[in-house]
């Protein structure tokens, strides 16, 4: 069941500077990092009944094996076989790595390792996409693009002319902003504590800006004033417990939604009184913004090309593999949004 | 926009033992309580044109102007206008009582009391029901039998052969585990500290109970593993915090939804890792079941009428309005369900 795979665009996700960083973690090293990608089937193994060379694919840090009761449930997509697995660096078929140097194991990275000119991949982690898209636009789909989207498309579902908050500017937040836009809310409220980050979010369809920082009082009340009694819509995106709070509280009773995108510390504790839920607020969480990899990520990449979803704003930079050492500096600074990463240079 | 109508039948719910004892509160006496109850209309007041002399309606103790952003969203039954005010004990017009007791005002209840031969109601919270529907039977759908009975059909909404948890097995939690009977669920699990609740409970639809206090690990555990990982819905009607904890940690992840219910201590926190809920749970909240008194109500009167809800096991006892003493006794003793007061006798 497993595809090699030639990638021929990679981007940097804050996720594979947390793994690198190896903070508060089991290490797992030496290890390939890398998973929001494009590529092109190289060959197929035994099993392999969906793909063929030539096919181009994203690979997906998370999978879709479509026999467990979550591929088969129309509500989940956290596949039991292939959900992310963060401290697995090997193969799930006989828990060995494809990867080697001078005869001694290199491990995997969330079952895609797409910082390698060629990578092997289960296939249900792999995404066929129509081969007309250009990989080195539609490889950022693989990961935070998506899950900022889909958790307002999918989760949060705002309605036309509805009020939207989005927690965090950062690549998700910004996607869950364009999500808002293209579902046609009307006013789509920012929450950020870099006020740089407004100019940029206007791009995607971005309002109103909040900065936590600039008020006395909880933001949740700020927004709650702003807006007569909540948003109609939130989604948090930074993972900071507080921020998740706000997220939730800031939403207006009898139909607010509140979706959590961000992942938080371990030690976390999310409070809140219960008559914020009595009083008809939801709350919700997403991971991936509930795309089953296999199954929806093709049609996100047809938003894409019938010009619904427009990607090339999250594209701020763009390297040759040889410097990838400066998309892990960009991020670490703060700079731009998505900066990708040419294999074959 | 006032309406004054004769009470036929009435029954007695925990709100009103609960604001009789008046612990905690602002205690507005004198008073008349009572909310559940079926009537019919005596004379309708300037301004009322949904209404007429004759006409069978059961109040409630929340309304629906059909004006507010609530009453004209879909998702919402929490009207600005009308909603639940418990402090309130005049009419909303002029800020008066239509009681008096030699010249001195008597304060009315939820905008209902109708532990009385008549009361004047706001418009708002009438619904007008089928004339041939029994009041003796339906007058528990004012209150108490809707709200659990909605809490599952309208806001958990398991599927046909689902799993669903009801925390508490009074008049409430069996109404909900009633709705889910209705909605085809094949395991309906009740959760009481009480184990004689159970054999009442399998009357409607609990096919496996769970006491809490049989097991030293929390019972949101027990559930997970009776389960195989969750129940697909959850329904909390105590209102006690730890069981709405448990209610929500307690479905399954990828698709779970918790449906919060009853009414907590006004100090209570709920606290729960961020993970269960990123791991795709559903958290969400009702008042009432979410269905708006006028537009909504009616049709649940119809569904007793068609056989599709059975409304008589929820009535355990039956006495004259000389003996509502009797009704407050048994409440307080915890017997029975739902003891009907008859007004004519």
């Amino acid at each position: 069941m497993e595809v090699r795979i030639k990638i021929l665009f990679t981007s940097l996700c804050h996720t594979d500077v947390y793994f690198w960083e190896a903070k508060g973690q089991n290490p797992v090293f030496p290890r390939i990092l890398g998973h929001e990608a494009g590529g092109v089937v190289e060959s197929v193994g035994e099993g392999v009944t969906d793909l063929e060379p030539g096919d181009h694919v994203l690979p997906v840090f998370t999978g879709e094996c479509k026999e467990c009761a979550h591929c088969k449930s129309e509500e989940s997509n956290m596949c039991d076989l292939l959900r992310i697995n963060t401290d697995r660096g090997v193969m799930i078929h006989d828990q060995k790595s494809r990867f080697s140097i001078n005869g001694k194991p290199v491990f995997h990275f969330v079952g895609t390792s797409t910082f390698s000119e060629y990578t092997v991949v289960h296939v249900g982690c792999l995404a066929k996409i129509n081969p007309l898209a250009p990989l080195d636009k539609v490889c950022v789909l693989s990961c935070g693009i998506s899950t900022g989207l889909g958790a307002t498309l999918n989760v949060a579902k705002p309605k036309k002319d509805s009020s939207v908050a989005v927690f965090g500017l950062g690549a998700v937040g910004l996607a869950a902003a364009e999500g808002a836009r293209i579902a046609g809310a009307s006013r789509i409220i920012g929450v950020d504590l870099n006020a740089n980050r407004f100019e940029l979010a206007k791009k995607f369809g971005v309002t109103e800006f909040v900065n936590p920082k600039d008020y006395k009082k909880p933001v949740q009340e700020v927004i709650v004033e702003m807006t007569n009694g909540g948003v109609d819509r939130s989604v948090e995106c930074t993972g900071h417990i507080d921020a998740m709070i706000s997220a939730f509280e800031c939403v207006h009773d009898g139909w607010g939604v509140a979706v959590l995108v961000g992942v938080p510390h371990k030690d976390a504790v999310f409070k809140t009184s219960p008559m914020n839920l009595l009083n008809e607020r939801t709350l919700k969480g997403t991971f991936f913004g509930n795309y089953k990899p296999r199954s929806d990520i093709p049609s996100v990449v047809e938003k894409y090309m019938n010009k619904e979803l427009e990607l090339e704003k999250f594209i701020t930079h763009e390297v040759p593999f040889s410097e990838i050492n400066k998309a892990f500096d960009l991020m670490l600074k703060g700079e731009g949004l998505r900066c990708i990463i040419r294999m074959d240079a």
